[in-house]
């Protein structure tokens, strides 16, 4: 699934080669993991002094690679410093990539994971494209489960609250020619989060972005690496300054619609003269991030809008388009995507001197369908609905 | 120097705002470093036991910043691991940049830094770029001369032989959401190395590549960061494959030619009706990297060579135009140029299944003005001829 759409001849080059380079070696194995726990496990935070990604649970997941050798032993071992020499890759050439996922505590006491198979497949093209080593997703998953249950009582409880994810992997090579890593560190850590929005949503206001690329044909900018990001915080602060919260960023001469912030966009048209809605987001072309969230959001959909009434397309759309489709009245809704706030609905995008009003419903933050999707994806992240095999429990608290 | 031909609305953007942000905190001060020597100062390697970034000096020089609060204590002390939490924003989105420059030994025992101003002026337009701390440059020229000055004895003697320098900068913010890092960490280690041609010249055959992008319009390509560093890493190991030692990178539907591996590119082209010889490299339009030594060669380059026998362009310059240029003779020789290297000679292209042949001197490993520009470059490295202030002198061994 998550490749469909990541066509041509960019992306299909790097499919190649580097997922049978760590077969030679020993294999990530989730059974040798080596559990050292915390002396002095701490008490969970109360759920309102809970800021993303600031705390962290007591326990933090390891497991070292070696070219030759393959993946060391798995360790679950208290949440602590890592050590590396200074002259690491990790710190001079961009060898880091990362993914992020959720755990819940479910209504009926357990807990678990959105999706991981998803986060684990994008987390291993982002290490092939960067000459890390890949794994067996499911090893991963298996041992993430562990350090979750490890810290179970950290996993925090109500409606949008949850566990962050962090798995992450930099290359630890201490030498300072521009290769191949040949040592690398696989490490998870975990927040407990709350809610994106406390109080419901907030709309946001962009600001539409060409000055600035966040990612080009033949790039990277389709995988989870450390490279996409450092870059993209000064034109947020030059947006913001201009009263904007995030850029909504523009590729090519067409200016076509790519991302919003860290997140992917959607837009919601309605032609005016058969009535018929269409949901847009760009196609996974090797510029798109493939998001875990945008996949579920084309899959449910696809399955949950009535085909008379919506098209739901991955195609290129350009600000001019959303520009002449405001004017229309042809704009209905707009909103971002991601793991950290699911959807984060659109309210203005600033183009050119001119604000395009995005329109909300009557009193509210967000349009009908960002609700909607919001509500069909908290359903099944918090156990209310079962969907394929969208939730993986890691641990029963019963 | 540095700027020149760096236009257009891309990068002008981005030079407003962020130089003077640190000016509000605590300045970078040299005058307040502290030294904790090492017990146990080692010997120098034989010279040729060097390799390049494998050893370093017994010192490294730290400088910690803070927001609001400003630079730190300047501290050289022993080599040792870096310890930093696993949340810390280097390890997920990037936040690293680096420079790479020389000190020499010189024929009348000094020791002397090459043009150190032009990578501090680098490394600021780095850092500001990515919203890291910049700092007055002088007081880190002088902190590295004082690095340099107590490992001395570190310092490798002999033609070709050098001191590698490598300042680093890091964002430590120790907390997952995307946003200006708040802490940072710059660093400096030292490595002897050796001549990069241990017996002479070794021409390089290149693949020209144009599915994967190294840098592009509105991107980070002109700056020093880590980002642009392990992306490039797959293709070149693909080049490899096919019998190519580094890309030639190609830019756009016109295949411009941009840079080599992580070097700038050089060509020369004769008019074979005139007889009138050019000397091309890409523009700084910010997708080149502003390379010091890509400046010294055109600033020697310019004043050296008979304008009656030679034009030096800083212009566009495309591999069908190599192409067509090297079917009609017109092509005399093609260099790379960097720190590591000075030049290295070019002697084979690959392009769409044909292998494109640049002339070398007979029974040599290079052309003769990569040979000439090679022995400028060098002779005021060592010492042996002063031209402007490009030579600083951090120790005198007398």
């Amino acid at each position: 699934m998550l490749s469909r759409g990541s066509i041509g001849r960019y992306s299909a080059f790097f499919a190649s080669k580097n997922f049978i380079r760590s077969l030679s070696n020993a294999p990530l194995d989730s059974t040798k993991l080596k559990i050292i726990s915390s002396t002095k496990p701490s008490k969970p935070k109360p759920n309102d002094q809970l800021v993303f990604g600031n705390t962290f649970t007591d326990h933090m997941l390891t497991i070292e690679w070696e070219a030759g050798k393959g993946w060391g032993t798995p360790e679950i071992k208290p949440y602590a410093n890592l050590s590396l020499d200074p002259a690491s890759c990790v710190f001079h050439y961009g060898f880091e990539l990362f993914e992020g996922m959720k755990a819940y505590r479910t209504n009926d006491n357990k807990i678990t994971m959105f999706r991981p198979d998803m986060n684990m497949k994008r987390m291993n093209k982002s290490a092939a494209r960067i000459c890390l080593p890949t794994f067996d997703s499911d090893e991963l998953i298996k041992l993430i489960g562990k350090l979750i249950e490890n810290d179970k009582h950290l996993v925090p409880e109500g409606k949008g609250y949850s566990l962050y994810i962090r798995p992450t992997m930099i290359g630890t090579t201490n030498t300072l020619g521009v290769s191949t890593p040949d040592k690398a560190l696989l490490f998870v850590i975990n927040s407990p989060v709350g809610p994106y929005y406390k109080t419901g949503f907030k709309a946001v206001k962009l600001e539409a972005t060409d000055y600035a690329t966040r990612a080009w044909p033949g790039g990277v900018g389709d995988k989870k690496l450390g490279a996409n990001y450092a870059p993209c915080i000064l034109p947020q602060l030059q947006a913001a300054e201009r009263g904007y919260q995030q850029n909504l960023w523009l590729f090519g001469p067409e200016k076509n619609i790519t991302e919003v912030g860290t997140m992917n966009a959607f837009f919601v048209f309605k032609d005016s003269k058969t009535g018929k809605k269409e949901l847009v987001t760009a196609p996974l072309d090797g510029t798109i991030l493939e998001g875990v969230t945008r996949d579920s959001i084309l899959t449910l959909a696809r399955e949950r809008l009535d085909p008379k009434e919506w098209e739901i397309n991955e195609r290129y759309y350009t600000i001019t388009e959303v520009e002449e489709r405001a004017a229309k009245g042809e704009l209905v809704e707009a909103f971002g995507s991601g793991t950290a706030a699911v959807v984060s609905p659109i309210k203005e995008i600033g183009w050119k001197g001119n604000d395009i009003q995005v329109p909300l419903l009557p009193g509210e933050q967000s349009g009908q369908l960002t609700k909607s999707v919001a509500n069909w994806i908290a359903d099944i992240q918090y156990g209310r609905e079962t969907y394929d095999n969208w939730s993986r429990v890691v641990a029963d608290l019963n």
